[in-house]
């Protein structure tokens, strides 16, 4: 990743299909000031709060598992039907602080380890070395986890001595990979979970980004609390808030529930998040009955539209062209399409360099790395201008390559 | 420090000098609608930025190592004299995550170890357990840290196969001793950390808030670049926003500064600090010229009065009572009282169901814990009427406690 940040920087002019950041062009910056007020007339009218009450809420450092968790758990009742004691909810620096918290918790010593389905998000990653804990792979099948591979590894952890304690998944629109779980496979999941004694930690900061089918979070279904749920308000709130959180109501004998257990370490690394950052989500979910759906419905559309054009300008360029190939995720913010040449660091150089257009391998999100030969291609900070363009620069590459590429370099899809 | 604030929660109408709050009264909630256009002016005026260019500045992921680093730099110069290159200066989610980059960074393997000056800020304590890092106390002696002690500490490590990292020391009104060193103690330290090659990381949230002698930071005379200077604006700023920083000067061979490397850790653990939070402490920055001793002028004078009235107070009291002992620190938010009886748990709950009023038993800052005969007595927070009752109902406390305890019940001062 370090090297494509750098990649970016040396050709500012390229087009990128590696950022997935969310779409900037509907920021309103006067939007923060009016969140602001929204929360303050809600602490005064709904919450019955003083001028200087308000005042300390907003100023003072605050409660170490957040101010907005009551408005979180309307948000996650109205969109996901979602029902939380808000008490087991953290409101933390965004997501990857959630996922510090839950990781450094589940790590008491060299014994734990943890899973997730490759291709893995390359922060959840981060996080996991950070806190000195082992992440093993489990493949992704044809519907975002194979549920053989995950008992199977799950078994061999065991039988080394180890405690496997959770398993990573985002079902819906993962990032890398762009695949959705089914229902059906969401409560297999479920119910391996349940007999293998092993946690879920769900991500799901893109399932709200969506063609029209809704399906139902793990933690929707969540009967038997296995499902840590992993939120994040980057891409449905305001990035530059830093406000996620996490959902971790499963009992803790003598300590509450898992997410007093987290409180703790939270208070250690960040104390509490920041108020006012909360206060500016605090009034965008109040602007919209705590609906982030219906405050994102501008940017659902967009995503939709990016995504259509995409995935119709890669059929119009590639549609007949032997060995590429690209799944068509119906939401979310990333393609991956396969390639019949390897695809290194140096190819990336190239393409930015000869051609103006940047991509994110897929080898990045695989533990062991090496090369592949597919692309990740992000299509949501982007105007239509700039996806036709950068298609047409990738165009350029795919054929330029494709012309000095004899069959000895071509390699088999991962 | 859980059952400090159990006691807080049972006995809300105790007078609390256990908090180490700043002062509320002069919070202004609209203040933070201000900050943030003064932050915008700035950003198109001086910085010459474009609208679009703004808006994603505030609302969009940000640069890992902060946005106002450079308003910080200004600040270290304008206020403490120290000129720092503001790519070495990481800005943080409040100092604590400056603690944790710092002390993770510091961790490579169990060899490592830090050192602290006890008594030692509970949440420094608390980041070095998180990422498994041993602390090993140093005396504070008279002058706020006993140099002999520190080389033997450090030599006795090294005679044990560790690898001393570095030093942990609040120079100015520590927290909780309220001790500070004088200016040739500052001078030693630093001869001592070039001659181990100890890093000294050096705490300031309080060096601002003094009686009018201005002393040098550790970091003001760091020729040898041994200094990571951990600022806060939690007291100085606004503790609402939760920002701090960390200045990380240490070439690194290869890797630029020891704050490159910290900002890997950072965008892992949290990503980037709010744009929008940061922007609130730029507009105060930017409305005082970056000096915060400007900014904070009606605060620094309250401190000051609210110490007046704590020691003056004491001494009308106790300056009679034998066994009763304070310190007189000219700065910051702690007074230190030396009793002629054991204090422990028991008797803070006795005090605070029975007189209504809540101090921190030293014992806390001490990593074995037990009993001692010294309290902490903060007055940040209190206005000059909660100081007097408080004062009142401590006296009853310590008058009936003085009257049951024999001569058996009284222990050494620490």
């Amino acid at each position: 990743m370090n090297f494509l940040n750098e990649v970016a920087n040396w050709y500012p002019d390229a087009v990128s299909f590696a950022a997935g950041l969310p779409y900037e062009e509907l920021f309103d910056v006067d939007a923060i000031d009016r969140y602001i007020r929204v929360y303050r007339r809600h602490l005064a009218a709904e919450r019955r709060m003083s001028g200087p009450d308000i005042r300390k809420e907003l100023f003072q450092y605050g409660r170490t598992k957040g101010t907005i968790h009551r408005l979180v758990a309307r948000h996650l009742e109205v969109d996901e039907h979602i029902s939380v004691d808000p008490e087991t909810i953290i409101v933390t620096v965004g997501c990857h602080e959630a996922m510090f918290l839950v990781l450094r918790a589940l790590r008491s010593d060299r014994h734990d380890v943890v899973f997730s389905v490759t291709p893995t998000y390359t922060g959840f990653s981060g996080v996991a070395r950070l806190v000195d804990l082992p992440v093993r792979p489990v493949a992704g099948g044809t519907d975002g986890v194979d549920l053989d591979h995950l008992r199977a590894q799950v078994a061999a952890a065991r039988a080394e001595g180890l405690r496997p304690r959770a398993c990573y998944v985002m079902p819906d629109f993962a990032n890398p990979a762009g695949s959705r779980m089914s229902v059906e496979t969401r409560r297999r999941l479920l119910a391996v979970s349940a007999e293998e004694g092993l946690l879920l930690l769900e991500d799901n900061p893109y399932g709200l980004f969506h063609d029209g089918e809704h399906r139902p979070a793990l933690k929707a279904l969540d009967d038997e609390r296995m499902v840590v749920y992993l939120g994040s308000f980057a891409k449905s709130g305001l990035p530059g808030a830093r406000v996620g959180y996490v959902v971790a109501d499963q009992p803790v004998a003598g300590a509450g529930s898992f997410a007093d257990e987290l409180a703790k370490i939270k208070g250690t690394v960040t104390v509490n998040t920041s108020p006012i950052a909360q206060a500016v989500i605090g009034g965008k979910l109040l602007e919209h009955d705590c609906s982030l759906v219906a405050a994102n419905a501008a940017e659902t559309e967009i995503y939709r539209r990016n995504r259509r054009l995409l995935l119709d300008g890669l059929s119009a360029r590639f549609g007949s062209v032997p060995g590429i190939t690209w799944n068509s995720p119906s939401g979310g913010f990333f393609v991956v399409v396969t390639l019949p040449f390897a695809v290194d660091d140096e190819l990336l150089r190239i393409s930015a360099r000869e051609h103006g257009v940047i991509w994110t391998p897929m080898s990045y999100f695989y533990e062991n790395g090496g090369t592949g030969n597919q692309i990740r291609l992000a299509c949501s900070l982007l105007t239509p201008d700039l996806i036709e363009s950068g298609l047409e620069r990738l165009a350029k590459m795919i054929e330029e390559r494709l012309t000095e590429t004899t069959p000895n370099d071509v390699v088999d899809a991962r």
